[in-house]
């Protein structure tokens, strides 16, 4: 018997594929030099914070540290969360309030502690694979089972087929992760307002809510005049939006982030009141404070991102040529690519072999891919593709 | 049947009694001028950060913003550790190394990643009352037992008898917080060498570990030259200090801290597995990187605490002088003094008639007493004491 808990030892002491492939890396860049390795492991921004982030820090740490640094209300900031309302009144044309925000520690806090809020003893949530290994860390952890709905193989769109055939009595919510990581798909409005309607059939027929919960940090990064991205609580009133400034400004490592009860949820302030609870439970009130109090002055901002819709284009354009098969992503920053073998970790340590590190998709629920990380600077990838087009001719001759 | 999670619908809802008469406070300086309120509730640090951290943030941030702001490895940046490691090791003569610290987003998450990844099916985790609210939700949270163990009501130090009783095969770990929140009591080095030996008896009886967790945000905090707090792993091996940099720094919102499992701790690495696992479950990978990068400049400083001293003593005296039954306290900035009658939520009401703003000691699970926060300007405690007089009168005549 073990002294600590056989559950968390086991998440710990497996680290994540992804971060097992990033350490590999560095360990590589000392053999060989940083110029000979490929990393794609990362969804860590390669572009700088836009500069209003650097000029609201300064501004502010020149201000009263007693205040700048001091406890918010375990809510956050009323004056950040009425700037965060007023900004999505204005982009979205809603009628949300600062009490109906909840300020996280980012991505992750804000899915965490959404689902501890809704979990019921024998709740199922559905994801939608290919999906961010950590959903299942976290919907485990919050004592819910994580149920997986394939999505199209020809686009990574939704498969309503299957996703209907996957609701019943249990389901407590689903997680709607666009635009995707690992896919870059984006759903459309009409996408949207399909799995809008099959939600209510569902709901009507169970007679209970089912929750969208919308994981969104990637929400500014799409690249194309045509590609609109949903709101999706104008389709759907149960819906908890997920939002983080990670990947919009670069800040992954500061952790901010909010969660969004809208107005028309339904039991709206019970649903708040959890969200509270839960980010009491599990250690998260008052999200960092100095970066919170950045917020207003960067909201809709974001970093270059025509860097990343650059790599996109070269790399599909190439990836293509060589006789991969690719999916053109149209937003976030990352390329999911059938691997040239059925097994996508042999596959990646073939890729490893020419030191391109892509990370399996078999932790994403989606086997027989890889996922490229793009937002890596042009010239590495620039360098890539000798390497990418040797892996090819390798297999496909 | 609620929508939501019962048990974080009810943590929400309920706030805490602190922010209650937390806010409280706010509504009543709107209503009567902020000269006029006496509010004690908070332990929100008054004296404002040490020019190092405003320096060395002012440097990094007109450094690089990708490394800056990107992703640290979970457990935090390695140079980071490795200054924690060097400071811990020249301070307290450990042998102490990066790998055994991982960084956290503030003590409340050091907390519940330590109790979380202890946590096996029926532990206990013994707390020393009078104690942080915050430790019985943890505790639950975290799967396990709350068990409450009165301190000395003479001194506010360890009744070893009622420890020694609530020991049992069950027991996984026991909270320290040293100096206290709320009594302000310090732990002297044979109080420490009692327990240990007290707990190696029990690990011997029972034939498995018990994990002291070390609560220290407050470690800094103490006034007088004779007044040592000890290093809890000097003492005793399987110990995990959860530590925050909020209060020796006054940065309580921008959650700093970190979790050293010190080398000599049973089953080290497992252990350290498991809160590597239990962060990345309730989702806390990366503390905030800005103030990680911040740490190796200002570990050892502290803002400057002689405001707090000065206050304890003007406190104490006039309270004393009062009437009132007060213990003087060592550290922290809290005062833990008797209320005048055996209720001490009634007591409380009638505080609040003369503005002053204390909280009642019953969710410290030790009924009969308030808390008074004193880490508030000096001026205010000044102002305070005519309506602290008036109140005794209203008692003692």
């Amino acid at each position: 018997m073990s002294i600590v808990s056989e559950k968390m030892y086991q998440l710990g002491s497996k680290r994540s594929e992804i971060r097992e492939l990033f350490e590999y890396g560095k360990k590589r860049i000392a053999e060989v030099g940083k110029e000979n390795v490929y990393d794609f492991s990362l969804g860590n921004p390669s572009v700088p914070a836009p500069d209003c982030v650097r000029e609201t820090l300064s501004d502010l740490i020149s201000g009263d540290p007693v205040s700048l640094h001091g406890y918010t209300s375990a809510q956050g900031d009323a004056g950040v969360r009425a700037a965060c309302a007023d900004y999505i009144n204005k982009t979205h044309g809603t009628g949300v309030t600062a009490n109906d925000f909840y300020m996280t520690c980012g991505a992750a806090a804000s899915l965490t502690i959404s689902l501890n809020a809704l979990a019921g003893e024998g709740d199922e949530v559905i994801v939608l694979a290919p999906y961010f290994p950590e959903y299942k860390v976290f919907i485990t952890q919050a004592g819910m089972k994580c149920v997986e709905v394939k999505c199209r193989e020809e686009d990574f769109q939704i498969d309503f087929a299957a996703l209907s055939a996957a609701l019943n009595a249990h389901t407590k919510a689903i997680i709607i992760n666009s635009p995707n990581n690992p896919s870059g798909a984006v759903f459309s409005p009409a996408t949207i307002e399909a799995l809008a309607a099959l939600l209510r059939d569902a709901e009507a027929k169970y007679g209970r809510p089912i929750f969208i919960i919308a994981d969104e940090p990637y929400r500014e990064l799409v690249y194309d005049a045509e590609t609109v991205v949903p709101f999706i609580p104008n389709y759907y009133d149960n819906t908890l939006v997920c939002y983080s400034f990670s990947k919009s400004l670069s800040l992954p490592g500061e952790r901010i982030g909010y969660i969004l009860v809208p107005p028309k949820a339904a039991e709206h302030d019970a649903v708040y009141f959890a969200v509270c609870g839960a980010g009491r439970a599990l250690g998260f009130v008052c999200a960092p404070s100095l970066f919170q109090k950045m917020v207003p002055a960067c909201l809709g901002m974001t970093s270059d991102i025509s860097v990343y819709k650059q790599n996109r284009d070269l790399l599909c354009e190439a990836l293509t040529a060589y006789g991969y098969k690719v999916v053109r992503p149209d937003g976030a920053f990352y390329l999911f690519v059938k691997a040239l073998e059925p097994d996508a970790r042999a596959f990646g340590e073939r890729a490893k072999a020419h030191d391109l590190l892509v990370v399996p998709s078999d932790s994403f629920g989606f086997p027989g891919y890889v996922r490229i990380s793009y937002c890596v600077s042009t010239d590495m990838i620039r360098r890539s593709l000798p390497a990418f087009e040797a892996l090819a001719k390798e297999y496909l001759g």
